[in-house]
């Protein structure tokens, strides 16, 4: 199998967009890859396209309106893994020798798909009884607090260090600090979640290239960063029943990309994980082994994740504060780690930062319906 | 790059399935793969998903449905190339080393996503002021009319051929002959095609199992069939335009499956090719390179495509005469071409079927929106 090799990146400012469709959002992040990445339109042999409620042939759309058209182009949705699953295909057909050059990009443009708040699918039986995604995880950090004596408090603290970042980050889409005292002040969604740990309605794209090892030499490759390791686990989520607080698609992903990689928790340096809410990160971190179980909330409140801690969490600014256009989110993780590996990441970069993992988890982590979750662990 | 064989192929009957769910209809599709394969839930190790409207994690729910978490699942979107989109991403998986055995499942429930027709997308502007698919084709029909002498007769033979072999397929939707005349005495969609000429609304899930050569070999594989070849082209269509009787990416992904497989349009023996009117059955046959330009509709009147022809088309009953439940279409196709080259196909055995192509085709084949086109190639 050929080593996958990141060589370009893109991404559009996160936030709303009401004025541009999703196409020209993917467009747009596309074209910044390729010219990152230094290859031109025909240059690229085929596409992986994560979206979510984007409807038909999202990918076709939006590189179309960046004017690649003619390729293997296939459209994957995942829940929120969309976009990293995109990579994990993209990667995968580099590895086949299939291809030198593809591309992965995620976009969504989620206000204009919905107005407000979306609503769960009419076949989501669970959600409609009202196990939605703030009440799932509102059971988990329930459960957490019960189990390790967390505190609302410490979970506000991961907001507030993510909302903190994202104002280092010039494409999040929150711009001021958010005190922890501010989120505890914050609306209550789903007891003990607050408004603002909760991640936003978002509406972007993010891109990346990946090339062969071959591909990588032909054009320079100094700034290419390795893409070690991506792995993929998905199905029903019955497992964690058994206690909420424990992350099984996350650790079995997280067992692959290790072994695959021979990269463990403690060469991680840093990591962008899915913080759809502020107890997410913790379930995340500790399902990756990168804390230990139940000790999180606790250590973020002695900056332990913090830009300049031990281990960087979300240093984007994370779903909580950069946002989450759902499909895009996976690939803008990726782009976050590679800037940070290049040492391009401004005011917010990381010291020394030469592995970094991303973590993206998508659909009902609880229940029947189904679940995705994608680890990519990336090198200079 | 490793070789890819279909091992296992299961499919449910297709139609209305009003007292089933899509994840018990890909379940269903799934066991009956796995039992025909000799292999058990916990030899797949990744699978790839097809499905157009039937939201999140479709994969997930289908596969837990039938008993299998926890691997690798990408849900892929490729409007009606859904299902061949995700057997040309398993075939990739296999190529590049990285499993030994995998699904792809194709899976749709229509009849539960939409109540009647389906409407076009908001965002398809172009559906919206009239070019609906049935528009779409009706335009490509006249344009054939008045470019070869075409006719509303022998436009019609080909729909009355579909609904015929259909008859002989015990899981086709449609189980009595139409004539030619009840053809054209059908109501009027779109002029010149009729409704007899029109793809119905379907459920359904078709479902394959491919294996690498090592695998093959384990599993004894006396009835195994090579993939030869799998491709997939996507894009905008705009190069069409010029003559809507050209299928301008049915070629490209022809050009790509015959030079791969080293097997040319004269060595193909039959073909299951996307018939979703009578014209299209003509526009990809002619695309592919198995009849001569302008000529086919005339030769179905000569019964050159009927089982027992010079090179039957659509023997199945094909999108006209089986049904199109658009996801799971494309694997359909390749479980019949499977069928035919291992002598199962009962009253429509076609005599000497050592080499089959499956077309599938997804999207607006003609105009700005997006579209895909997959050709696989099987032989044994």
């Amino acid at each position: 199998m050929s080593d996958v090799y990141v060589v370009g990146a893109g991404m559009t400012p996160f936030g709303k967009h009401p004025d541009k469709t999703a196409a020209e959002l993917g467009a747009a992040a596309v074209l910044e890859a390729l010219d990152d990445a230094g290859v031109s339109l025909g240059d690229i042999e085929a596409a992986w396209v994560g979206s979510v409620f984007q409807g038909m042939a999202m990918g076709q759309r939006a590189l179309g309106e960046g004017g690649i058209s003619g390729i293997p182009i296939t459209n994957v949705e995942n829940a929120c893994s969309s976009g990293s699953t995109a990579i994990w295909g993209a990667a995968m057909s580099i590895k086949a020798g299939a291809y030198d050059v593809v591309l992965a990009l995620g976009v969504e443009h989620l206000t204009g798909a919905f107005r407000g708040a979306f609503t769960p699918d009419e076949s989501d039986v669970e959600a409609q009884r009202g196990l939605t995604m703030p009440a799932v995880y509102a059971m988990r950090a329930q459960r957490h607090f019960a189990q390790y004596g967390t505190t609302s408090e410490q979970l506000a603290a991961i907001s507030a260090k993510n909302k903190r970042n994202a104002v280092a980050n010039p494409l999040a889409q929150f711009k001021k600090p958010v005190s922890v005292d501010e989120v505890l002040a914050s609306r209550m969604i789903a007891d003990p979640l607050h408004l603002q740990e909760c991640a936003p309605v978002s509406d972007g794209a993010a891109a990346v290239v990946l090339a062969s090892r071959r591909k990588r030499a032909a054009l320079g490759g100094s700034r290419a960063v390795r893409l070690a390791a991506s792995a993929l686990k998905s199905g029903r989520a019955e497992v964690g029943l058994k206690d909420m607080t424990v992350e099984d698609l996350t650790w079995r992903a997280a067992e692959e990309a290790y072994e695959r990689s021979g990269i463990g928790p403690s060469d991680i340096r840093f990591a962008e994980v899915h913080d759809c809410f502020s107890i997410a990160e913790a379930l995340r971190v500790e399902g990756l082994g990168l804390f230990p179980h139940g000790e999180y909330p606790a250590r973020v409140v002695k900056g332990e994740a913090d830009l300049d801690g031990r281990l960087p969490v979300n240093g984007s600014g994370g779903l909580l504060g950069k946002g989450h256009p759902l499909g895009a989110t996976g690939v803008a993780q990726v782009v976050e780690v590679v800037r940070q590996l290049r040492g391009e990441a401004g005011p917010r970069q990381i010291p020394g930062a030469r592995v970094g993992l991303a973590h993206c988890r998508g659909g009902k982590a609880q229940g029947v319906e189904g679940t995705a979750c994608t680890v990519n662990i990336l090198t200079v």
